[in-house]
């Protein structure tokens, strides 16, 4: 079946645009294509709508929406030890479902189509992201406390899983997620740098995010976080490092070497007060491709990209005392057609031959009035609420405001977060 | 007639809210109340929502939605110079009366009642107010440009403007705007410090915004800005001051000498690079009362205060280095509670006799999901979206998502701004 959008701005033009299966056919002037009433094409009506590329969330714990505004004003490691770790410890890989669905509701409800996810139970999350229709990047985790042992029973269970890889339909990704140099073993990062290489797979990493492993890193190793796992051959093309604060120039200059992605996640790294600031420049200037991530619901406590693009303007802003930094147009495309590329869903534009994964936005809203510029009003409007219509790979997961099931996805997950209070 | 909003949650207690004429009339538990079905009585359906006061925004320029994203990513001088003077020279009345309706439909949904603007045509501002239901603080501008003939003129239309004070309705509150230090002439000052004190009026100014006029006013004056002001009668308990960022600990202790009201705008003071960041704890300390503005559209570019609330709580965690800082509580009553209080409202509490200024939160929204605490995720949750009815002063002004003659409001505005671009 195909799907026709009819009258939607398309780069400022009224267009149609004509979805076959998981890719756009064709994006022509309005009213261009006939409709002779057949019933094998389903048309959403677009007008006063502009069509974009949707967004890509290159960093999240999407069952943490469990966790929601369950603690908050503390400082990190009482977070992490009295709010946190002790309820993670109790979840279940049923947990792990429904909070990520709901993550996904919440996520497909902000435009968004693509979330590269790392948390526990992959399993249950390749699972949710079937049931959702988004993509996922499941990224199965290997965090042994440093404990060789304990890296050895996570890495046999890496290979069994990826021996019978769940069926997540077409539109998921598979990663290995090393969590960092304080929390994954030597043995565990060789591992992972050898089986991510030997069966193509992404290397999701937290990197550089506080003083405190950059110090303790810097104490062991003599090397610096990026200097470390680069020894270990982590790093590469195929690898997304989470945060990237505590970064010197030698830092910068080996991940753009590399080819190594960096994903900034500007709310949780306020709320956290991570660390000086996110170097855009830095990476900009070498060429390093940077994304935008939320980071889980715990530190942020939304899954709202539009709602970040804007938070990521303001503090480079701030941060550098300089109102010209990262305009507008940069900030959107590391927040949709930057992680397009490099996860290569296919994504990102709106074009012919184009994957399927678009956004309609409604632009008849108070917020969104006047439309100077589109650009602008996306990142720096609140234009999250303005989402109309989601579609992911061909397939439509949000229309005119309406989610299947997500009654019974909210209702569930709600009961189960309350078990954890 | 009467309102009755009924199954609310009142403090997470399941609630029925009788509203009569401007005020809370009764709080009692849900089904307490007999329906006759006596049809003189409005009823609200809240089942899975939460009823709040309203929220403030103590610093607008409202008709600066017109001007929403007509610029982005340059310094200060030429983004006015270039980009918002040559256009607001153009602004007619018509233009403001619009911009401030448009504004007003974007706070409405956004679950604020109250706004404080100061701009040009105060004239066409109250009647927008009027048509719009809100109460605005109608501020009469003082802004001579220190050109003491052209401030005279001022000072006389002054006089006539609250000779014939506009019909407002109940809703509206007055004010005396004096820009700034830079803007506003001495002679003026001293006219506003003794008209407001005759008159009972509110002095509504911009206070220590950049670094450049607090050097420029001690070069000039010897005096910090905020103690030349004091030398001019302006600072007292009526008086608020957007913005407050390069003060010293004697401004701050002066400030709480006076009873000063400041008013932090964390988007606008980002987006422009303005300072370090507004230092909540100088203020908190002394018992500086502290409200929250968007400012204008321009620099915003929203005016939505449920994402204000989430940027003041970062930016405070980031800029300081302390995830402590600025707990959600006190977020939350400088975005309403202090607000109402400020402007004598009677409102800022779901009580018998308070004002009827109040919030329906749609609980059952993904982003909202689970509700651990409330608090958070009114301030960090992207709550603004969840706003589901607004009351103000007992009138519903939005209902179920649906405000009255918004459409044409949108599209007169859009068209205004077209025309200006």
């Amino acid at each position: 079946m195909a799907l026709l959008i009819r009258h939607a701005l398309v780069e400022g033009a009224e267009s149609d645009i004509l979805i076959q299966g998981e890719r756009i056919a064709r994006v022509v002037p309005e009213d261009s294509i006939p409709l002779d009433g057949s019933d094998e094409i389903e048309v959403i009506e677009a007008r006063g709508m502009a069509a974009i590329p949707s967004l890509v969330n290159a960093h999240a714990h999407s069952a943490m929406t469990l966790l929601r505004g369950i603690a908050e004003d503390m400082d990190l490691m009482p977070w992490l030890n009295e709010a946190i770790w002790p309820r993670e410890a109790r979840l279940t890989a049923e947990d792990v479902y429904w909070g990520t669905r709901l993550a996904a509701i919440e996520m497909i409800r902000a435009g968004t189509t693509l979330a590269a996810d790392m948390y526990f139970f992959p399993e249950a999350q390749a699972q949710a992201a079937r049931d959702s229709g988004m993509r996922f990047v499941i990224s199965f985790p290997l965090i042994d406390g440093l404990d060789e042992a304990r890296g050895l029973a996570q890495q046999k269970a890496c290979d069994e899983f990826f021996k019978r890889l769940p069926d997540c339909g077409p539109a998921s990704i598979f990663a290995l997620a090393g969590h960092s140099v304080y929390a994954t073993s030597a043995s565990s990062w060789r591992y992972i740098a050898r089986f991510a290489k030997e069966h193509g797979l992404f290397i999701h990493i937290h990197l550089a995010e506080t003083e405190t492993e950059d110090r303790e890193c810097r104490a062991k190793t003599g090397m610096s976080p990026t200097a470390y796992l680069d020894s270990l051959g982590v790093l590469g093309p195929n690898t997304f490092a989470a945060h990237c604060l505590w970064l010197d120039a030698r830092d910068w200059d080996l991940l753009a070497q590399r080819g190594v992605t960096a994903v900034h996640n500007p709310v949780s790294n306020m709320k956290l007060a991570s660390g000086p600031a996110f170097d855009y420049e830095a990476a900009r200037r070498r060429g390093v491709r940077v994304l935008l991530g939320t980071d889980g619901a715990a530190s942020n406590n939304s899954l709202n990209l539009f709602s970040d693009m804007k938070m990521a303007g303001l503090l480079q802003k701030h941060h550098y005392k300089d109102p010209k930094r990262w305009p507008v147009r940069e900030i959107l495309a590391a927040a949709s057609r930057n992680g397009h590329e490099f996860f290569g869903t296919g994504g990102g534009r709106i074009e012919t031959d184009a994957s399927a994964d678009l956004v309609l936005i409604d632009l008849a809203r108070a917020e969104m009035t006047p439309c100077h510029d589109l650009a602008s009003n996306l990142v720096y409007a609140n234009a999250g609420a303005a989402v109309d219509t989601t579609i992911c790979a061909g397939r439509v997961l949000m229309l005119h405001g309406v989610i299947e099931g997500e009654k019974e996805v909210r209702e569930e997950a709600a009961r189960r977060a309350q078990a954890l209070k």
